[in-house]
């Protein structure tokens, strides 16, 4: 019997989500018992809506095009079925006859697939269900390293090189709040920034370490006293010992002092709290802060060629998988030699609703920077090497005004 | 006799200011009579503190690379000298035996330039001055525009770009806030990330025209009604009819609700506060802020070559205006043809300490977008043309659930 598959995209953007995308609609081109590839918009929501659109029918140019285009081109959703909302779903299936469905995801996308694949079973609607993963966040279980992840490192270890700049050219103390809840591995790629021995970030806050406020204005005093600037990168997930985020903490404070309701998430709080913070109790005049934003995971025009060659090859992969194999399961990323990557599917299970956080082994004793094992399993995932930056080798002129 | 060449930077980063200091460095380097050519550390101040480096013994090769480099080499600052600070400067210029200044920056170091020329006649100290251009702000009188705005116009097109696809996946209200205090052309460039007609930007508010809350959320609620969604770019300097800033208005009303002493530069509380309007009036939950910040002017990697190219220039054209010519003045960048520059060397009185804002034919009559006019002036200063993106054609499936 001819095949028929849905794809869906979920979750938030990536650089290279469509990557995935184009790679399983022009792999199923390749098998004559696949009837349609169809997509549905805007994730599962576009499933209960039968909102699908034929992807059969765009021309290898433009899907070409759209590959190499941000953010998901199917649209996405945020949406988590329960078993209504998957009795729904296999209404459409069945009336579209479809057998296979590809969901494009993160951590919250690949337990979708294990709760279709299982309300399936249940249902009597028997359906492959195959994740394919993304995530800037890096965060899935039982992956080397996720797509979109390799891209929007790259952007941040961009953007700490030239704030490092800026911060050497005017100096003062510069803190950059990056995404990332519980792992903290793109705070982390900062450290790619570094090239000259005191280039910054000079130091990184990761949300997998207990977060201290004197603790760490303690760090920014040291660094500044020491290069008479400091860059920091701080993970937006930080906590205290008692996982209460940082930023609630300091806006607590500060209630008082009339800041009180400050929302907790997609602001720029944090950051401006933790420079006035360092305004206020180090006493220096120069502080800015940044929040990265919705920049890090979408700007155009910044990726990794390897991250946009993996996305592409686990949509191939997943192709292959439904028509190859029998199982359901999410297609991993896994590192051979230095450096390679394999494609292993792997059980759902492993992957659906876990986080994983960042390696023991990635994070340095003080809890405010990496490892050079971290650089190591970085470097090869950025891609071509980072644009150059050079300083001036600064021959003194002698003195002679006295 | 041998001349010496002092040259400076000043005010904040751009991406292109090291081409115009090695433009400079490099082209001295063709005249026989130029003895010396030195910088000053961190401006005016590395003068005063006679912390100079001899740029003769830069190497071509690190020179080059320098100047791929954003942010200013030499380092920067945001002193002024008043009369005292230039009878400092003097003492040290007598002492190197220094007959020519050039100082790489904005208005602020053009006026610089005016006053150290003002001052060395009346202090017996003839000194030819020129003033090399470069603003992300494209603020200068008499300019076409400046080095260093179509590298960060470039930056902001690409950043909306993304933002915009990351909001037509994700449906809901985006507003992100661009530099620019008094001239809104850095916000204006963020038109450029339009490709299909229902792309965003939909809405730019510029500090040009007096921006009004109320006003703003019936754009934004008309533009959501029709698309479903709106994306916003607006200048951290729009401010009501009296002046005052739209940040402190905004924080002011909100003193009642325990949001008193926000800061009122360099935070993320503008987008914060749009965007709790946003979702307080009109009622739409997904509402989303970004801040720009620090990213668009020092990012690396993000470059217009035409900019490059310019930023170049100018450099070595104060150079020639210095050896060829015998007045003082600013290295201007006037277009002529479509598209190509001249850079006269036009009377620093014409650029010293005054601010070019957006000419009335750039603005459109609502107050809330650009006109094609400003569009055909951008294009070519970007340089290549921006990453190309891409939707699905979304050749519809026929309903069959019912």
């Amino acid at each position: 019997m001819a095949r028929k598959i849905l794809v869906a995209q979920g979750g938030g953007p990536t650089a290279v989500i469509n990557q995935s995308l184009v790679g399983a609609a022009l792999e199923a081109r390749r098998f004559k018992d696949i009837a349609h590839v169809y997509g549905a918009r805007h994730g599962v929501r576009g499933i209960v809506n039968e909102d699908l659109v034929d992807l059969g029918q765009e021309s290898t140019a433009n899907l070409e095009a759209v590959a190499a285009t941000p953010a998901a081109a199917l649209g996405s959703t945020r949406d988590k079925p329960d078993r209504k909302y998957c009795q729904e779903i296999f209404r459409v299936l069945r009336a579209q006859e479809i057998d296979t469905f590809f969901y494009i995801g993160g951590n919250d996308s690949s337990d979708t697939v294990r709760i279709v694949a299982e309300e399936g079973a249940r249902e009597n609607y028997p359906i492959r269900a195959i994740h394919i993963p993304k995530t800037i966040d890096n965060d899935l279980v039982g992956f080397d390293h996720t797509p979109g992840f390799p891209s929007a490192a790259r952007f941040v270890a961009q953007a700490f090189m030239g704030a490092n700049l800026d911060n050497n050219a005017l100096k003062g103390v510069y803190c950059a709040v990056v995404m990332g809840r519980h792992a903290g591995f793109l705070t982390a790629a900062s450290a790619l920034a570094r090239k000259f021995p005191d280039d910054g970030p000079h130091l990184i806050y990761l949300p997998e370490r207990v977060f201290s406020v004197d603790k760490f204005l303690a760090d920014v005093k040291a660094t500044f006293d020491k290069f008479g600037r400091c860059v920091i990168a701080v993970s937006e997930g930080v906590h205290d010992a008692a996982g209460k985020p940082i930023l609630a903490q300091l806006a607590g404070e500060l209630e008082k002092d009339a800041h009180g309701n400050v929302q907790l998430s997609g602001t720029g709080a944090l950051a401006d709290l933790l420079c006035q913070e360092v305004k206020n109790k180090l006493g220096i005049s120069r502080v800015r802060g940044d929040t990265f934003g919705y920049l890090q995971r979408s700007f155009v025009g910044c990726v990794s060629d390897v991250d946009s060659r993996e996305a592409r090859e686990v949509g191939e992969k997943a192709v292959q998988y439904a028509m190859f194999g029998a199982s359901n399961g999410s297609v991993a990323i896994r590192r051979v030699g230095d450096y390679a990557a394999d494609y292993p599917l792997i059980p759902l299970e492993e992957v659906a609703g876990k986080t994983r956080v960042m390696e023991d082994e990635f994070i340095n004793a003080e809890a405010n920077g990496v490892t050079p094992a971290f650089r190591d399993y970085l470097r090869p995932l950025i891609g071509a090497p980072l644009p150059e930056v050079a300083r001036l080798r600064g021959a003194e002129v002698a003195r002679k005004a006295g």
